[in-house]
Parts: structure tokens; C-alpha cells; sequence
């Protein structure tokens, strides 16, 4: 695996790749999510890149972006056993020069559930995902179902602005006892790690009761009483896969989606109605 | 020259272009400052590439959008004689879905001068350019020195994004009395256009006081005299050419910038200091 460090390095690797050339971008504290992704771009592509870099954009002031998990290391040996042809490992100064100053915005789509919990979010991932589309010029585009509404508005993105690539959903990768896999998790205390999988089983509980016939209001608020009480609940709804508009039916494609803080941790999770 | 409609034909055709290839992007209704664009392309690449397309996203509702100028059969022709390879000539409703809501933010550079008179313009500019940029995927853009802040705006969002294209900025054609060659000027009167020119000739006095040692003040002042009566003068300045910050002095690189009102007609014009 070679390792680029700077913008102009990683031009010069990616400018002579075999084709085609699928991408993994990750914020790194890599897990078997993320993995899964590089095993999907691996049987798809003759090339894999991917990227390591914890994107300050998509940070607002208060939030974990200096504590958040980082083990360039492990990344490595992870991905390099994984079989990444190429791996992008920028410094926020390389991506972000002093006046840097366009961005993406994402409209109504990043503007509701985790774009109103936290401002700015999808403006910081759309304009890195740009941005690093357009260095590494890959086919294709590998993301994590976990993160749904990141999907949907990369999706949007690509789709509006004519970006040439495919974007590949990967399903998420869960714990036994249900957990989504998330960098995130590595914050959990034993207890709050124990009440962690109730987020998974109420959004279980929401697709069984509106499966059964029951209201989306009241399928909701028969999921909650199965959180746990260590859980507080930011939101779970019903959406339109494409839009993130709520919608009151099961009708594919559509996601079930929740957020539930643990402390101080906020953890998502989703179900996927194809 | 084979005219492509809509942004499927248009990828078949200039996936299979030989390269390099030059993209002149423009809103139609075609003059020489347009076809010196084609003849540089020409000179510089082995493919040329270029768009007609009056971009709703980038007028207000107040402004002009349904009345510029259109010629497509002129503009057809004069694009063949000059030698270029491939027409994208789109509907609005093939560039903007109904459902389309993504865009560019261009930051504090495109919220002066033209972009405080016209709130959005270079927001639209700057998406329609990107979308443009992903359909046609040429090597090097062409762009007209006359409208200074675009190229400003345009070369920060390719910097700042990184994407792969050189940005060529060709120099403005005039009329034999100085007047800015514009689509617009054909909205001029036989008075406005008698006195359009008078907004090149306050430039040429900035630069040439400012030259002889005043300070922009007393150039800006003495240059404002020199405008025609019929001319509303919506601003004077000196800028950064990178920033589109003013500047007190002449320091390369830099515009003289200025923006007036012929009846209802808005003109612009700069100099550029190399």
C-alpha cells in the first residue's frame, strides 16, 4: 500500500492507477464497517483507494472533533491488509488553506434530523467528499449505510452536480448483540456500552409494528418504552430514502432512523427498507 | 460540429473526444469577446467544447432572465466557423430536476460588488459551472476577463475544491470607441450606447491617476467626473484580483472594477493589472 500525504502526491499515485478505481473516504478509528466497505470496493474494482482524515468542516465548535478516535497506525495495517492500493492521509492544513472559502451546500436534504441537531454537518461532509472525489477521481464511491442521511445527501450531491461516479451503499456492519459498529462506540462506558443495542431494537420495534398495521405514531411511541433508560432519545422517524422527508408508511425505499445520546455520546443507527 | 441536448449525449460525445480538450462555457447570444474564448481553446487544445445555456439559477427574479438575449441559430453558426467540436446546448429542465437542491456557496468573494447588487448571482454562476465542469470534463475552462468577479469566484471555487482543470482567462474585446463587448449592450438605446463607454474611460482615468501618484480617492473621485450623464454609476473600486478585497494601491495582481446603469441596462468593465 502506498501512502500519500499531501494533495500533489496523491495526484500522482491516483493519475496512474488501473481503472476501475473504487473509494473508500472514512474519518479513520477504523472498524469492521469500514472494512466492509474496502472488501466491497476490493471485489468491485481493479484499484482501492481510501482516505484517512478526521474533516474539521464537518465539526461544529462544541463538538468531539479534537478527541475524536485517531490510530493512524492500526488504520494502516488494517487497510493495507485489506488490500488499499492507495491510501490518502491529508493534514487539515493541506485540505483547508487560511482562506479557503467555498463550500457545498446541501439544501433542504441536510437541513432536518442530523443537519438541524448539528448545523453545518452536511456542508463540512458534502465539501470534503467534493473535494477529495476530485483528487482521487475514482469509478466509484464506497459509504456506509450507518450513516443514512449522509447517504442520501452525498446521493443528492452526485446527482445534481453531474459528479461522474457511482455511489455504492454498503449495509451496516453490527456488533452480536446488535450495536451498529461506530468509532463512536469506543467513547461508551460498560454500562452505557450494555444499554447501547436498545437504539437498534426500537427501531426493530417500530418496522415489526408498522409491518403489523400500526400507525407510525403509534409505533413510535411503543418503541420508546423499549429504550433504555440510560438512552436519550433525539429522534426516530420514518423517511423517504431519497428525500429525508418523514413519511407515514413503510413504503421502499425508506429508512427508519433514530439518534440517542449516552452521556455525552450520540450514537445513530437505522433500518434499511429496500 | 455535433450539437448535443441533453446530458446524456453530451457525456457519449465527450467521453470519446481526443485530448486535450478546451471548454468555453457561455449564456449564448454570441459576440467577438466569445469567439476570442474559441479561437484561444483552439490554439491551446486538440478538442473544443462549448455550452450555450442561459442559466436560470444565476438571475433573480427582478432581473433579466427571460428577456437575454437568445440567437441559437447565430450562435450555432458562429461556433461551427470557429472551430468548435462539440455544442451542449441543454434545456433548463435537463440541468435542474424539480427536486434539484444542491449548490455552491462561493463565500465573503462572491458577496461583494456584483454579488451584493445581485444576492445569488455567483451562487449560480459557481453551480451551473460545476455541473457544467462534470458533464463535459475538459481539461482547461475559458473564461472572459469582463466579468472580473466570475473569473475571481470561478478560479477560488477550482482552488478550493481542487478540481482538475486549468482556468484561462482571456482578455476583454471592445468596440473600436472602448466599450466592454456584451450580450447586454444590445439592450443600449442609440444615446446609452453613445455614453457606455464613458464607464471604460473612468477606469482608464483611475489607473492612469493612480499611476501618477493619487490616492484611490482622489482617482476614484476625478474618474466618477469623467462618466457620462446618462451613466448611474453603481460602483468604482480597485481589488485584489485572488480576493476581490479593495486595495489602496495598483499592486499586481489587481482589477479596477466598475459596474454602471444605462437606463435599465447594467454594464461592467475592469482593467486587469498584471
Amino acid at each position: 500500500m502506498q501512502i500519500a500525504s499531501t494533495i500533489s502526491q496523491a495526484r500522482a499515485l491516483f493519475d496512474v492507477l488501473p481503472r476501475p478505481l473504487g473509494f473508500v473516504p472514512t474519518m479513520g478509528a477504523l472498524h469492521e464497517g469500514h472494512l466492509a466497505l474496502v472488501r466491497r470496493a476490493r471485489a468491485d474494482s481493479v484499484a482501492v483507494a481510501a482516505s484517512v482524515f478526521v474533516n474539521p468542516l464537518q465539526f461544529a465548535p462544541s463538538e468531539d472533533y479534537t478527541r475524536y478516535p485517531r490510530d493512524a497506525q492500526g488504520d494502516q495495517a488494517k487497510l493495507a491488509q485489506a488490500g488499499v492500493d492507495v491510501l490518502f492521509a491529508p493534514s487539515p492544513a493541506s485540505m483547508y488553506p487560511p482562506d479557503f472559502s467555498t463550500s457545498i451546500d446541501t439544501g433542504p436534504i441536510g437541513d432536518v434530523f442530523e443537519g438541524a441537531i448539528r448545523p453545518g454537518h452536511f456542508r463540512g461532509v458534502a465539501t470534503v467528499v467534493s473535494k477529495l472525489v476530485n483528487i482521487v477521481r475514482p469509478d466509484a464511491l464506497y459509504l456506509g449505510q450507518k450513516d443514512a442521511q449522509q447517504t442520501a445527501v452525498l446521493r443528492r450531491m452526485v446527482r445534481d452536480l453531474e459528479i461522474p461516479i457511482n455511489v455504492v451503499i454498503v449495509q451496516t456492519e453490527r456488533e452480536a448483540d446488535g450495536l451498529a459498529m461506530s468509532s463512536r462506540n469506543a467513547y461508551l462506558s460498560p454500562e452505557q456500552r450494555e444499554a447501547a443495542p436498545s437504539l437498534h431494537h426500537a427501531l426493530q420495534a417500530v418496522r415489526l409494528a408498522m409491518a403489523g398495521g400500526r400507525s407510525k405514531a403509534d409505533a413510535i411511541a411503543a418503541a420508546r418504552a423499549r429504550l433504555h433508560p440510560l438512552a436519550q432519545l433525539d429522534y426516530i422517524d420514518v423517511v423517504d430514502a431519497n428525500t429525508f422527508n418523514p413519511i407515514e408508511t413503510l413504503s421502499p425505499p425508506a429508512f427508519v432512523i433514530g439518534a440517542a445520546r449516552f452521556g455525552t455520546t450520540r450514537l445513530l443507527d437505522n433500518l434499511w427498507i429496500e
